[in-house]
């Protein structure tokens, strides 16, 4: 398959079928842009109606071309495309490009044609790039497909499913830096080649040393996430993911036909991958030039340099609330700083040289030297008016930002720390900032931006240093399954009930060691007050079991803080009661008696099936809070004792379970046992759509799971593909 | 004070006074600048030691002028300004701008230098601009006091708190824009003129339309709001604050000496002042381009118009994700659309013409004339390739691109409608999207400033379309003081306490219609038990009145549910002993009895005193989430109705008052009403510093409050003109 992907984006020979002689059309524009950007190999237009195009020799089919043909570009009509394909896969083709659109994107008449041309391929092992795409370029070898001309030239490959974001890369990159692209590859529709393919193929390429992505939706996002984990600690991945709003859903619909509906989910589990998520287009290029070309921020401690008191404030607090720190400087450097620095200006970072460069911008390089050289600091941001020096003062300062610049440069690769530079001149385009680029420093003319820049290499860089070799996106269905715990599933897929009975779900629980309040299963009154009676003052629970009754609070079938015999009793016939009320033909299995318990504080831990990325924990604090307000954690399975933990820490109410207001603190080490258990025993039966565990009581020392509930997919195995639409949502009742 | 003002931003004559030779000193690029922006009336340089400065006859003392002066620039160091001001004030000059570092932002002897100089100008009615500054400008007049040559000239006003902050944003306009400026103050520390004097003059200055503001802490935060919402309707005034995170506050000290601390106060009150504020520098000058052009956005509704894919579905998230709608267009719309543009186009919203102008970039501006004229529609943001057709495709097309420029431009116009155009281009400067500027369309390179100036088009439309001539920033204490809570509040002060006794603070509220829970103060456990029968099944809250305790629930003073004769006596003792312990000389003075209250759901109201704008009032759902999630709302006082409303709307935990899982919607005009009580109360009583209520019990009719807590300010008076620094955290025990 790799080898098939490189015969593709490495081609060395070409047909363009749809080749036309009219200047306008696109078998034209292709042809010529082929020619023109110089492609290595033999190019061959195929028109049965044409002798030649653009001055080459024209072929009636595909299989008129003698020599052998890497890939196709296809410019005809959607329709076309199968005994098109059909062609290509006689003769050999390894790949074909088709531009149409009219496929999945349309309807269902168009996903029939396009798993019609699927189809075709796959018998001929022939692979198509798109369709409802504008190409390819490999810039390196001339194979550009695409109308635009002369991209730049360089290392970064880029992937995306808009013609015009790459259009807008193209010319920011030409623009605003100096740096270039390995490869671009429109996706496309995904039909057949799929995300996390050129990913592998790029994550071999000598040529391709950074990856930048502009996705709407993708088709299988776990294996992009497995190949992403593999790839991004070595080569930085960055990707910006929109059609995240109902209407932006609209418009990629009407233009990718992809599965869009972006999810919490996604951005986690892409950073847990390693990828650097942006969520601004204009972050998008200055992301991928940072991160391709400067060493990381290690430990997450940078220092500002700045010419002024407003450039140095607003970028303290850009910094400051992304997270980073500005630890204040060594006095040992303060002193230094303040031997070649005015009196006015402040030394302890941000350090503001306050017109201290003005006669000699070289003053700015020596305090980038002092600053990187103390221990406290892992990357230096320059902000305000450098490479402007000469334009506000004197011509003849030129020159000393020119040797400014050099020693920054030179700096960077002896300190392997990295500086970003933020210019207000960056518009008149002095050569200083060209220098700058040369040492692959970034500079950009906005704040915003360049505090970003630093922000990213900060992230990039603690995911380096807390890369975790065993990480995996791969489910091991079944590998921890028991067979008692498969007989249960059965027996309930057999029954054709999709929720388990709350005995059937505590028994598979306490298969996989999860921890339930005790329950004992009672048939009638006087079993309920003999089981209740041991809870003493405590108190008991009562809940009735039963295949007709899924939500037993909304039925009136639990009962709560029962204390005496009569309670019970009285208790025991309201449930039996309601439960006839609910239905009248309803089969109780028996009631559940346990003892009242309390905790510290309520959490909930839910699994669902996303479209894009399947199995997925959900952890959150209980009560009403976590439906008004949403405070939960996301991960894909399957989880490290790792992202067990992050999920707890990084809700915003895990204060509660810190021992908040003289409360003792409640026993995160429990929950994070709790998760990576309910994650393994979710990972072993596919059939598992949704579990709920609602509320799970935290104690000082473990936690205790009070209700359980179980629904299997619809289908009749493995969910774990995804493509279930499963609109349940998680119900938070008490005690339900 | 206007007159005076008048007097220096329009100054007729400027001494500089330490006028110099040296050409890198201040003193003589001061006189420079005048000279060569062609400052229209005499220029003296001062000192004593010079014969001339720049051809100009330089002057021993600013006595030796012969003319009147208007404006005295200063840049002498910050030690002899006391006596430079004295001799400006026995000359009668209107104003002095003092360049000077060390003042307040230096520490104790800065600021009493400070306050020397205060007084001294005061004594001779002289105003000071700064000091800490960098000067001003008056585009106009040539009155260019700054280093900045030539800075483009216009209708908007900047006042800045940082001087290359100002120098970014004349860059910015010159680069950028065809805007301009009217002129520039650097407002430095606000020594004696304040930012709220500046923006009176412009308000009324007919040179200036629009107001652009960079402040890192101001000194009369209230009469800023005052002055603001005076003038934000005729002119947008458009802000941005920083040094809001801790090291950002570093750097504002370490530069501007001005209180800072932004508070969520601050953005609030800002935005029901009618500015418009701007969290990202990046957007500072495009936001006061758009406003300061274009209609606004009536109805919040816009049509997005495309040509591909990625740019519109960038663009939809952002317009959605800012809260503004895309409706679908009307089928007629649709239907003329389609008649224009290829079948690949979709004509929803977004449009995406999909390749669509190619061959004809008139079609954009036919499009937006079609879109314009449906009546859903109240703006249109046009994003992607506008100006760069000639350059993809083929030179001729400049031609159309320009003719299109002109219809939209036109189209504004006719149809009062804002059209904000995005352009991948815009580097290249074509001829097309400089025309767009010139009929006020602004043109950006960015999506998410594109998408931004549509989002605030849209806001100051609401805010001009909600505009009510009745807010007031104003504060009218003592307005419904009654005589007996001034005598409840005097007799605390005079026994010395900070806190008012429970049954005084009672009182206090019930005087002001503040909907209490019943309470009975009993002085024995008879009385106690008799209080608590007449509450029966409900059960009964018992709690201590005593000037000693404070934190009555810490204390162990407060008994929640009593239900039966034995658990109130013994609730009683138990309260006496702890109370005792607590303080062995304890003073009790009697107990409180009342009902033990249920509500749908428990609120907070509380109100403090905020260092840069007095008394506010805040509102959050109670319990433990407001101290874990922060979820409040605040208002600066006064408050008016709708005021109150949205402080009880825009918590994000506002599902829980409105019906909530079946539960009966709160009483949320009780809350309204309410806070209008409270803050009523507060403002009628400037000696109270905080005010707590907590909990208040919101029910399907009413609500009452459980607990109040009121504290009186340090001081022995009005408080209301902050300078307190007030660090009593709110305390949420309930029944406290």
């Amino acid at each position: 398959m790799k080898m098939t992907l490189a015969r593709i984006l490495n081609a060395q020979s070409v047909a363009v079928i749809g080749a036309s002689r009219q200047e306008t059309k696109r078998g034209y524009q292709a042809v010529r842009t082929l020619v023109e950007e110089k492609f290595e190999g033999p190019i061959y237009p195929v028109n049965p109606k044409e002798k030649t195009v653009f001055g080459l020799p024209c072929y009636e089919s595909i299989h008129a071309i003698d020599g052998p043909v890497d890939l196709a570009l296809v410019v005809t009509p959607a329709a076309t495309i199968p005994s098109i394909l059909e062609q290509c896969g006689r003769k050999g083709v390894a790949g074909a490009v088709v531009i149409a659109a009219g496929f999945g994107e349309t309807g269902d008449s168009g996903r029939s044609l396009e798993a019609q041309m699927v189809d075709v391929a796959r018998r001929h092992g022939l692979r198509i790039v798109g369709p409802n795409t504008n190409g390819l370029i490999n810039v390196h070898s001339g194979l550009n497909l695409v109308g635009f001309r002369q991209p730049p030239k360089g290392n970064i490959a880029l992937l995306s499913q808009s013609g015009n974001m790459a259009l807008s890369l193209f010319t920011e990159a030409q623009v605003k830096s100096r740096k270039g692209f390995s490869c671009y590859v429109g996706v496309g529709n995904e039909a057949d080649i799929r995300f996390h393919e050129y990913l592998e193929y790029f994550r071999d390429d000598p040529r391709t040393s950074a990856i930048l992505i502009y996705v709407e939706g993708m088709r299988d996002g776990r294996a992009f996430l497995q190949q992403a984990y593999q790839t991004s600690r070595t080569k930085p991945i960055v990707l910006l993911k929109s059609g995240r709003s109902v209407t932006g859903r609209r418009s990629v619909g009407s233009h990718t036909g992809a599965l869009a509906g972006i999810s919490e989910v996604a951005i986690t589990a892409f950073r847990r991958a390693g990828i650097t998520v942006v969520e601004n287009s204009d972050e998008l290029f200055p992301a991928i030039e940072t991160l391709s070309s400067l060493p990381v921020v290690r430990n997450n401690r940078v220092a500002l340099l700045a010419d002024g008191g407003g450039h140095a404030t607003i970028t303290s607090d850009l910094l400051s609330e992304a997270g980073l720190q500005l630890p204040e400087l060594h006095e040992k450097t303060q002193a230094k700083l303040r031997e070649i620095l005015p009196d006015t200006a402040s030394v302890r970072n941000p350090v503001d040289v306050a017109g201290g460069a003005d006669a000699n911008p070289v003053v700015l390089a020596e305090c980038a030297r002092i600053i990187l050289q103390d221990h406290q600091v892992d990357g230096l941001l320059l902000v305000g008016l450098f490479g402007g020096y000469s334009l506000r003062f004197s011509p003849s300062l030129a020159f000393a930002e020119e040797d400014a610049a050099h020693r920054m440069g030179k700096l960077v690769r002896e300190t392997n720390k990295p500086i970003v530079c933020h210019s207000l001149y960056d518009y008149a385009r002095p050569h200083a900032l060209d220098l700058l680029r040369y040492y692959d420093i970034p500079v950009f003319d906005s704040l915003e931006i360049a505090s970003q820049a630093m922000v990213l290499l900060a992230e990039y860089g603690e995911y380096l240093q807390s890369y975790q070799a065993q990480t995996s996106f791969e489910l091991q269905p079944g590998s921890k399954a028991k067979k008692r715990g498969e007989e249960i599933l059965a027996r309930a897929r057999r029954d054709g009930r999709r929720a388990l009975l709350e005995v059937e779900a505590r028994e598979l629980c306490e298969l996989h060691k999860i921890p339930l309040v005790t329950a004992e299963l009672v048939h009638s009154e006087d079993e309920a007050v003999a089981a209740a009676a041991a809870h003493g003052e405590q108190g008991s629970v009562l809940k009735v079991v039963s295949r007709d009754i899924l939500h037993k609070s909304d039925a009136g079938c639990v009962k709560l803080n029962l204390k005496t015999e009569d309670e019970v009793r009285a208790a025991y016939r309201s449930i039996q009661d309601s439960a006839r009320a609910y239905r009248p033909d309803v089969t109780i299995d028996g009631m559940l008696v346990s003892p009242m318990l309390k905790g510290i504080v309520e959490v909930i831990v839910g699994t669902k099936i996303d479209d894009q990325f399947g199995p997925v924990i959900m952890f959150g604090i209980g009560g009403v809070m976590v439906e008004v307000l949403r405070d939960v954690s996301y991960r894909v399975l399957p989880i490290s004792a790792r992202s067990a933990k992050q999920m707890i820490d990084e809700i915003r109410s895990v204060k509660l379970l810190n021992g908040f207001r003289g409360e003792p603190a409640a026993d995160k080490k429990a929950v994070q046992k709790l998760l990576l258990a309910v994650a393994s025993l979710v990972e072993s039966y596919p059939q598992i759509a949704e579990m709920d565990l609602n509320p799970v009581l935290l104690h000082e020392e473990g936690c205790t799971v009070v209700d359980v509930r179980i629904l299997l997919g619809e289908g009749n195995g493995n969910h774990h593909n995804g493509n279930h639409h499963n609109d349940n949502h998680h119900n938070h009742n008490h005690h339900d």
